[in-house]
């Protein structure tokens, strides 16, 4: 058996890399050989501790595209009925659901009751810090469609899924509404194209970066706001642009708990707030729930994308890679030995989107 | 012109009789002679001053049912279509919506943006604590049902209006579900007959006084929990009762502050939580956004019934009587001129509902 | 009292112009100068008689913008709750809602039970094939957002609000839904339009007239078909640009029976069809009651639309001139003694929208 | 290894009752002696050979309930989660999902691209006429909770699976609905029972035999019609007892043609009209669209339950055992060696629901 490079965390804040064995594929799965390993922001909140213990050492890295090297037995086409064949270009959802659990079978509902996130390093794995990805029976990879950029694909990683599958859940945007997105990264910016797409009238984002409020606008936002200025200052913006009853979504993906009592002074009459970003800041912020009934407003928030949610990413950002900079979000690459690097960059805000790419060394 | 006795708010806490002019109805307007006006808890807020500043003096009651004393010009039915004639009883939504600012014509949202909740007490006036109401043109009003009891309908006030708009807002109880009520005072008591209507699988109500909780079983509550326990005994047996998963539905009708971060917590997976009955409380409570996307849960909150709704409560109130107890829930009465002992009655948490009956005295 | 040119329908496929009289608005009405008249193919059946009686002699026009000559007594603001002031353009809903009715308040749904859709033409008149209309208290008008091009605005009359109120009743077009669309002409292009705006990844226009396929292109159509071309033809031209579930939504804007079995035909596993031409076409198609229980399929009607329709829709339109050719929709005019050309070359469908302006002759 | 009893359609109209080996369980299956086979009037469509070619020999039987005999490796759990061992009662889903095509994965919807009905009658198989069904890895099967009857849970079948789906994705019965049930075989049986939980006013069953009638009142029927009966009659009789406006939601659940456009004939205005029992009728019925429009009407069929929906049924039969006579429906009980005359009697319209009881003969 040969081995391969992965990027492992061994415990919090001790980033290694590691040769490790490449597995075949098990029956129903696959092994990809990695193109592109997406960087997320969760993954320094992983790395510092943050999100709570993982079962270490562990190999980092829940966002991918690859290269299908080798396919399991049985295995003939994708998880939507694709066919496929080894040389293909594949995206996958990072979690395999049960289909015999609570979750999976009576409510529908993500995450499922026997999610399985990490696995550990030296067993088959689905990091994609890594040279290979090992894809076990019943986690959902989709074949790219033709022609699409990889780059595209991997800008918005879990990000645009989330975004999907949060207004599945909270209500989509309607063709004419006026939205606002707390925060223009890749969430942010997704819910930017996502509302675009769907026909928003006013977009308006909020960040403290200008690089990211340039891309924001390039994907659709129609005024930006620095955080810079002073709450009130932000609100008046919003309320210039906006009709005399409010935004009628606010979008939060700015994953800062501030940002929360901001929101729900900022949304509309009859309007909605979706909570997309906070899943990971402890504690709490002073609400009023009479907001609530006199706005007759609806909070709602939502996590764990579907694998339908990557099946629908994937497409519209195929579909729209021609029209908006998708690739272009992709500010920075590192090779696998500098997945530390990666890390570290994107802690500092300074990337949009960094990317895993073995090829670099 | 004759004169007749209304209940009539000076200033804040202080409430007079007086003898005010009998007016004849406007063209599409109705007379009506008070046969019980409701006494809501809403109205101790406005006579303390909390609920803001009133054009003093004003005629309290927003609550009501009447016969028809006297149509107005071209009047020959009621807002639902059905014909009209003096003598007939009916009930009315007590602000009359103005059909042409943008929260009705633009939204078809509720409260209209000209709304008029009271009239200067020496003009035409529609308060309820009164021998008489004048209803203006536009101020819908409906004719009950034959054979449906007067206390059945004013026993629900304007509670189960606002119970029926808040699960049009907020979304509906679904067969099947578990449904928490927090408080069981005229809200909470309709949101258990509702959600029973509904088909809910276990609804659980939660109060401090148990002659409410009595009522609450009697029209469909499945459990009750007492406010004497701790929170953590109530939630522990709210989860003894509900699927791993929590309640499908919270609905909050406590009015009071600490109701809300407990509500937030007992919400299921995948849940709701109603916020019908904080709109009078001024204040905030610390509220952790990670719960919501943690548990994808949507919190929303609906005030302010539409006509329909008074319509839909009418005749729910009247198809039900038979079979629950509602007339029961009227527990005490009062004249005219004992409207201010009926106020401090309700103040007092000793009544679940009062009403004014100007036959008393 | 001054007097002025209306177009009168007599009796079926008797129309004269008359003179009659410019009466003062009535409290909470208007008087309107006319300043674009819509010709809806609809007029053409009014005119032949296939509507229905109507109560003759009546002024003919149910779509239009004008200029305000004179308020009413108390009118302020349009019926969004916007200024108004003579001089200003405005935009109508050619039906008033009585507000008091079991269809406006119970169901909240159009039409009115106590609509009136025609006056007789010597009384005070709303037909828009005049010099000026006099709209009453209750018929719903709205200004022109500035630099609204009257063109633009007219040019998919009565069709756009039904196409708007179509997809809120029977589901709107949601982002990446690929559609077919029966028909080119105002109902069609509309519902074009409104797919475009909301993401729509397909839609592929059906008609028979090359110019109108132009347009249908122009307003965000991604593909045409003929109807020259065979039913087997186009259903294959369908299927090879829509996925093998085939399409997610087809739009009935053809108003000829034979539509109706071919739209059940194409409409796509779990997919829905909308009918919305079809509301004047006497007559039944065999359809497969089958086809709905193996495709999951939906059919849904609807008609009638609400003020706030044409709200929408105006505003829409304001804000959709400069990206797409709307005014060039418009591309016969004619005077209102030439009214009855108007409806002839309306009839012949060698015009895409006439409309009738006053200032022609 | 062992065999046992199972009744083979050998080709069509050919019954025979053969010895089958009795397979161990694959790793995530399991082995269950049968209780109770339902009988379901497919079945008699599928011996006859309307419903189209099948895989000859076949076992028949897609109901179900059994113990469990010995489970597949890896399996401790039903696929809702809850523990299950041998002797364990659990009902089943007969058509297990891939979760790997793109009905599965992209459009969450049933049927699954790669169904399997029916197996060869001499391999693994999980037909329901026998002494042992072999249910394969990924064929849904839940655990009955204590006290569940198996009558109860059987009687309805896969109709009340049916009508769940059906309402779910054709819009549910909403608490004071009007609701017209054409049918009272097991499919109208089962949408009277959901709509009488969800609070619907009206409920009225039309059906051709009375003591179906009888069964539907126990159910929650408020008024009942016979097929007897002329259409004008039957007709008047329903909008005698619902409101001008027409019945809110008419079910198909007839199975026969001229149902159709009855069915769209009674539906009221703003009304559903859902087809669920014409899944097997060849032909077409004359509709006019016109209808629809005028109507404001939706027409929506729906097919295949998914696992959900099983569990849902089961759950609410359970629960509903105590309160309405559900086993009382099963009518008829005969030995796997009988099955034949099952059949013969369920295609006589003679009995409500046959079971096949292996302990019998």
């Amino acid at each position: 058996m040969s081995t391969a490079r992965a990027c492992v965390l061994v415990e919090p804040n001790r980033v290694e890399i590691w040769d490790v064995p490449v597995f075949d594929p098990e029956p129903g799965g696959a092994l990809v050989r990695i193109v592109a390993g997406g960087v997320c922001g969760s993954d320094v909140h992983i790395m510092s501790g943050e999100a709570g213990t993982m079962p270490f050492p562990i190999i980092l890295g829940h966002e991918g595209v690859g290269r299908i090297e080798k396919l399991g037995a049985g295995v003939t086409t994708d998880y939507a009925g694709v066919d496929v064949k080894p040389g293909d270009l594949v995206y996958w959802a990072p979690i395999a659901l049960c289909h015999r659990c609570h979750s999976c079978t009576v409510l529908d509902e993500t995450p499922c009751d026997n999610s399985q996130f990490f696995e550990d390093a030296k067993k088959p794995n689905w990091g994609s810090y890594a040279d290979f990805a090992w894809l076990p029976n019943g986690l959902a990879f989709f074949r790219l469609p033709d022609g699409a950029s990889v780059d595209a694909v991997i800008s918005l990683g879990c990000a645009l899924p989330t975004v999907l599958r949060g207004f599945e859940r909270c209500g989509s945007v309607r063709m004419g509404d006026t939205v606002v997105v707390q925060g223009a990264g890749p969430v942010g910016l997704s819910a930017i194209l996502v509302a675009k797409l769907a026909g928003a009238r006013e977009i308006i984002a909020v960040d403290m970066h200008d690089n990211r409020l340039a891309i924001a606008r390039a994907l659709g936002a129609t005024a930006t706001i620095s955080l810079k200025d002073s709450p009130g200052e932000r609100r008046r913006q919003v309320y210039d642009r906006v009709a005399v009853n409010g935004p009628d979504i606010v979008v939060e993906a700015a994953g800062v708990l501030p940002a929360f009592p901001e929101g729900v002074d900022l949304a509309g009459n009859h309007g909605r707030y979706i909570i997309l970003g906070l899943w990971g800041a402890i504690g709490t912020q002073p609400i009023s729930p009479r907001d609530l009934t006199i706005k007759n407003l609806t909070i709602a928030g939502a996590t764990f994308p579907k694998p339908k949610h990557y099946h629908q990413a994937l497409h519209l950002a195929a579909r729209m890679q021609a029209d908006y900079p998708l690739a272009a979000i992709v500010s920075h690459r590192f090779g696998v030995s500098q997945a530390r690097d990666a890390l570290t960059a994107t802690a500092s805000g300074s990337v949009i989107k960094a990317v895993i790419d073995p090829d670099l060394n």
